[in-house]
C-alpha cells in the first residue's frame, strides 16, 4: 500500500470529525429550533449532537490514540490513561444524549425503546459500557496477569471496531428516522428533498466516511504500535488445523 | 483466543443467515401481503428479501469462502471462481432488489433516492460493483502482474468488510423506515410495539449479529488461508517511521 504517514491523515480525519459535529449542530440549530433542557423538541436536539460527538467523533479519536507515533516510545501507561479518559468522556456524552431523548419522550408521553434504531442504539451503548469496564479492569488496573491481557487484547480491539460500526449504523438510522418524523411525519415532504434533507443526508454520509476512515486507519498494519508486551502483534499464518 | 474450529462456527453462521432470509420473507409474506411484480406494494416486498439475501447473507457466505479449510490445499483458482460467482449472484439479487423498489416508486409516482437509506444503499451497491470489477480484473483475469495483485489485495479485503458493514447499516435503516411507513405512517402504531414491530426489529438484530460474526470470522488470524503467493499475509510490526 502507499506509504502514507499517519499525521496528515489524522489532521484530515480530525477536520472531518469536526465537520460532523458542526453539521449535526447546524442541522439542529438552523432547522430544528436549537437547544434547551425543558423537555420539549429542543431537548431532543441534544440527542443527535451528543451521540455523534460522543459515540462517533470522540470515540474514533480515542480509538486512534495508539496510532500517534509519539505513543510508540516510552511508557505506555500515560497513553492508556488518555485512551481510557477519552472513551469515558465519549461514554458520558452518550449517556447525556440518551437522557435527552428519554426526557423528551417522557414529557410528551411517547413510549421509549420501540424502534429498531432505539434497540440498536441501546445495544451499542451497553456494549460500549462493557468494553470500557473490561478494558479498565484488564489494562489499567495493575493486578490483571499478562496472559489475561494477551488473551483479551484482540477481543477488545475487535469490539472496538464493531462498536464504532454499530454507532455509525445507529446514527444513520436515527437521522433517517428523524427526517421522516420532522419533514411532515414521513408522508410528503422528505420525498421532495428540501434543503434540510440534503443537508442531513450529507451529514449521514460524512459520519459514514468518518467511520470507514477510522476503521481503515485501525486496520492498516504499518500504523499499528509495535507492541513489545505481546508477541501476538505478529499474526504468523497458522498452519491448517487437523493435519 | 479460544481454539474454535471454523466448520461448526460456519454451520451456526449458515443457520443464522438462513434465519435472516426466513425472517425477512415471513415479515413480507405474513404482515406485508406477500409478493408480486405488478408495481404495487407486493412488488416492493421483493426489495427487503432480495437485499438481505444478496447483500448480507450470500455476500457474507462469499466473503468466507477462503476460511473453509479445503480451500487451503491445492490450486486456488476454483475457489476464486466460486468466490467470484457467489458475489456475482449476490450482486444480481441486489440489482433485482433495486429494480423492485424503483418500479414500486415509479408506478406510484413516488420520487426515488431521497432518503438517507436510499443514498447509503446506492453507495453500497455502487461500491460493490466497483469491488467486483476490480477483483475480477486483478485476481481472475490472467494478465494482472503479481505486484498489482499484492498491492490491491489488502484494499480488496478491507473494502470487502466495509461493504458488508454498509449493507448491514442499509438494512437496519431500511427496516426502521419501512416500519414507520407501514405502521400508520410513522405517527402512532410503531410506538405501541405490535407483533410485527417486535418481529422486524428482531430481524434487524439478527442481520446485525450475522454481519458482526462474519466480520469477526474474517478478522480472526488463525482462520485466514496461509497464502504462499503474498508475503504480506504475515503482518510483521513495522518500525516507527521517520527514525
Amino acid at each position: 500500500m502507499l506509504d502514507l504517514p499517519f499525521l496528515p491523515f489524522g489532521v484530515f480525519l480530525g477536520s472531518l470529525g469536526f465537520a460532523c459535529v458542526v453539521f449535526v449542530s447546524a442541522w439542529c440549530q438552523h432547522w430544528r429550533g436549537g437547544f434547551a433542557w425543558d423537555g420539549g423538541a429542543r431537548t431532543f436536539n441534544w440527542h443527535p449532537v451528543l451521540m455523534v460527538t460522543g459515540m462517533v467523533v470522540l470515540y474514533g479519536a480515542a480509538a486512534l490514540v495508539y496510532r500517534l507515533p509519539p505513543t510508540w516510545r516510552g511508557p505506555k501507561l500515560p497513553w492508556k490513561v488518555l485512551h481510557g479518559t477519552l472513551t469515558l468522556v465519549a461514554f458520558g456524552l452518550a449517556v447525556l444524549g440518551l437522557a435527552a431523548v428519554f426526557r423528551f419522550h417522557n414529557d410528551r408521553g411517547t413510549p421509549n425503546m420501540y424502534s429498531l434504531h432505539s434497540w440498536l442504539g441501546l445495544v451499542t451503548v451497553l456494549l460500549f459500557s462493557c468494553q470500557w469496564v473490561a478494558g479498565f479492569g484488564a489494562f489499567l488496573l495493575p493486578w490483571a496477569p499478562a496472559w489475561l491481557r494477551a488473551l483479551y487484547k484482540p477481543v477488545h480491539v475487535f469490539f472496538g471496531s464493531i462498536i464504532l460500526m454499530l454507532s455509525v449504523a445507529s446514527c444513520v438510522s436515527g437521522i433517517n428516522e428523524k427526517l421522516f418524523f420532522s419533514l411532515k411525519n414521513g408522508t410528503t415532504e422528505y420525498k421532495r428533498l428540501p434543503a434540510e434533507a440534503v443537508f442531513a443526508n450529507t451529514l449521514g454520509l460524512l459520519i459514514l466516511l468518518f467511520g470507514v476512515l477510522v476503521l481503515g486507519a485501525l486496520a492498516r498494519p504499518s500504523w499499528k504500535r509495535p507492541d513489545a508486551d505481546f508477541p501476538d502483534s505478529c499474526q504468523v499464518p497458522a498452519l491448517p488445523q487437523g493435519h
